[in-house]
């Protein structure tokens, strides 16, 4: 087991950090979300599927990608023309507010009303990361049971909303969708639910219009100290 | 980012304790595997399916769940009259070896010649924790994308199996298992690799008959020191 007073105070350092990176999001009106799963639960299919919907609605958009190793995420991404920041972050498990105070003035350079940040795939570590963040947002496919917001429940706690994926597999599993919600819900009763499938295109419009509208109902700061 | 040096010596103090563990299993003639794979890639399924076939082969087998709450697949396993220790890690995204020595009696005691140690599901941090195993086995769902050797390379390195499940729905998703078999051989070339569907059986048998020959190849020491 991990030292726990080295892991709090980890986690209180990385705190810090994650409370300027939000002041300095907050200041320049930017909202961030930071997207959580497990590995293959689809975050970048989604981000390309909601990349014309969010360009319409908001003209521009920023992503900030972790992955252990590698750049195909990000190059996928970039293929549709977004602009994208790749962390590769080696044997770490999660992004930290560290990787992401990094990535700030490049972010806060892009001129976007809002960042994406695609976190590495795991259900478990950066649930106790906060980034700076406005929102955390899991997704969960419908491949992976609909058990495992009882399973996995820090994640679904600490998230605002949930994406339920993939759901044209649904048929094909055993996943129940209404138990699933259930489940997520007994977690954390304040979830904002949405169920979409990357194969079909469903869903991911009113995900969008949810993103946009939050997006869009934050302001810059008048840039004097409150 | 983690500490480095505090990180170094957690997994040497880690390797210390998987040494005895290993050391004590050999002992004892118990074969070991440890399986991972990320959240819901049908862990506990492929141990319910395999469980028929395991007792007729070899007439006992104990297994070791990881579980950060709660005991859903524990309480599955042992429906099936297998004996089940479940280790509840609370935070921690992975079992340590430390998790295994506690374990170890109990183990020991249920006079198995096969421990199936059903890991936390993360594709990223058990990688780097030996738990004393024989063998680590990676469980890819097909719903995960073929790519995800390229992405989550220390896991797919630290394997001497891997099952690639699920292939039930790989003709409603665009996983390639030709592609996923090459991407996981890139990173490791000596991997064993199998195909099971937990809904139709498919492979099921075949990754049994190797977990079987092995576990019987391995014959307990004669009770002196070397």
């Amino acid at each position: 087991m991990h030292d726990i007073l080295i892991e709090e105070k980890i986690l209180s350092e990385n705190d810090a950090i994650a409370h300027e990176n939000r002041r300095a999001f907050i200041e320049r009106g930017v909202f961030v979300i930071n997207m959580v799963s497990a590995p293959g639960a689809g975050k970048t299919s989604l981000i390309e599927k909601m990349t014309p919907l969010l360009l319409e609605a908001l003209g521009a958009f920023a992503v900030v990608v972790g992955d252990l190793e590698g750049d195909l995420d990000a190059v996928r991404i970039a293929g549709y023309g977004v602009p994208v920041r790749q962390i590769t972050t080696g044997r770490a498990c999660h992004l930290d507010a560290h990787d992401i105070a990094h990535a700030l003035q490049w972010a806060l350079g892009q001129n976007a009303r809002l960042l994406i940040i695609e976190n590495v795939g795991n259900m478990v570590c950066p649930a106790e990361y906060d980034l700076g963040e406005d929102m955390m947002v899991t997704v969960l496919s419908v491949a992976e049971g609909d058990d495992k917001p009882l399973k996995y429940p820090a994640i679904f706690n600490a998230s605002g909303a949930l994406i339920i994926n993939k759901i044209d597999l649904a048929a094909h599993t055993d996943f129940d969708i209404p138990r699933a919600r259930r489940n997520a819900l007994a977690i954390n009763p304040a979830l904002q639910i949405f169920e979409t499938s990357c194969r079909t295109g469903d869903g991911i419009e009113e995900w969008c219009a949810f993103l946009a509208s939050k997006t869009l109902a934050r302001r810059p700061k008048a840039d004097t100290n409150r």
